[in-house]
């Protein structure tokens, strides 16, 4: 059975993640709301279609269950894809990589709403420009850096984060890369000068077969100024 | 084998999540910072015991084995210490609960720091007025509320988040609500009154035997002014 994936249909946001995965394995997969509009989607979320309700999207339904929180849908299909390893530490490891994404992608997203989701950009501008100078002078630098060392300590070699083979954490790493070239252009590919490991590795996934296919498809949305990553040139110290 | 616990020594944070279970589970565990000072968690967060180092405190030593991410040690930790269900369904439920505390966590802290950790709680005092306003107005009733909804749609009643009996989520749920007593006494006792099965769950974690006798003592550190739930009454609506 086809697994479902359950998302707002107009963003890459956290959805892309389990896409990114889902393309890349081949998997077969409905992309629920991009066929039928939300209101699948908030009958699960409103609990009135299961006992366990995602506090948000994306979930994913397999069969009769249904998971959400987008580390956890990666930890739960990554061995039946073939995008994680199957020894549990180097599992678990994945998915501390992948939590460590999931921080970034909170700290990526309140650069431009620091305030909060209850206000729009737009009245929240200084506030953004202060966070956001701070994003890029030392939390980017530190994210992408702890990345850059996992990579050079990793004992089977520095082309993959978990061992000698792609994982979901990977697709991960890479997503988050398309995001900051988007979102700062110029902050960023200053900060990844440094980070050659990280680079090499975006470029490695984005050549994967499957993965190239999807990227030039129409299934993969551009990004816009409604979700995580967002081009505000004003940001861009 | 003694589990070893690395965090700042001087704060609940993070660190607590994991300490209430490994207390509540009568675990033998040694709080390595408490004892010995942060030389040992450094040389770990610099990759210089690991390679396999994480991103940030906490994380756990088990035998060889480092893990970091706070909802990722609940995990590992979770079976081992009768702490989550057995069955793999439960046990993804269970932390996909756990990592909604984590996002929670995340914006409960940004209320005193909406523009990043570089800058000091001072330096940020009218924005963390408006980023406040609006967790204690939108984000605090609709986290709890989730929690409320699935411990009402639990079908083994709802006396806890998962199945019969208490998980590491349920313990996590009770910190959180310590924080948000001690940190917005007014703002939250507002909410809570609509929440008779979260405010419920709170005593019933409380009255654990091993549990109120670990809050009791000098191991729990009280809140303060430099962990994720500090009290500044300003904030509080």
């Amino acid at each position: 059975m086809a697994y479902e994936l359950y998302y707002w249909p107009g963003i890459q946001g956290r959805g892309e993640f389990i896409r990114l995965a889902l393309e890349d394995a081949g998997a077969d997969y409905v992309d629920v709301c991009r066929e039928k509009g939300t209101a699948p989607m908030m009958a699960f979320l409103d609990g009135k279609a299961t006992t366990m309700p995602p506090f948000a999207a994306p979930f994913l339904k397999d069969g009769k269950r249904v998971i959400g929180q987008t580390a956890n849908i990666l930890l739960h299909l990554g061995d039946k894809i073939g995008l994680a390893p199957k020894a549990e530490p180097a599992r678990l490891w994945t998915h501390q990589i992948q939590l460590t994404v999931t921080d970034f992608v909170v700290e990526a997203h309140d650069t431009h709403h620091p305030l909060g989701v209850d206000f729009y950009y737009e009245d929240q501008k200084p506030e953004s420009k202060r966070r956001s100078e701070a994003f890029l002078k030392s939390r980017l630098p530190k994210f992408l850096g702890w990345f850059e060392h996992i990579l050079e300590l990793n004992p089977k070699g520095d082309k993959f984060l978990v061992g000698a083979r792609a994982t979901y954490a990977d697709l991960s790493l890479f997503q988050i890369l398309e995001g900051m070239r988007y979102a700062f252009p110029k902050g960023s590919a200053k900060v990844l000068k440094k980070m050659p490991r990280v680079a090499a590795l975006h470029d490695r996934v984005a050549d994967r077969p499957r993965l190239a296919k999807y990227l030039a498809s129409d299934r993969r949305l551009p990004f816009n100024e409604h979700g995580i990553f967002r081009c505000y040139p004003e940001l861009d110290g």
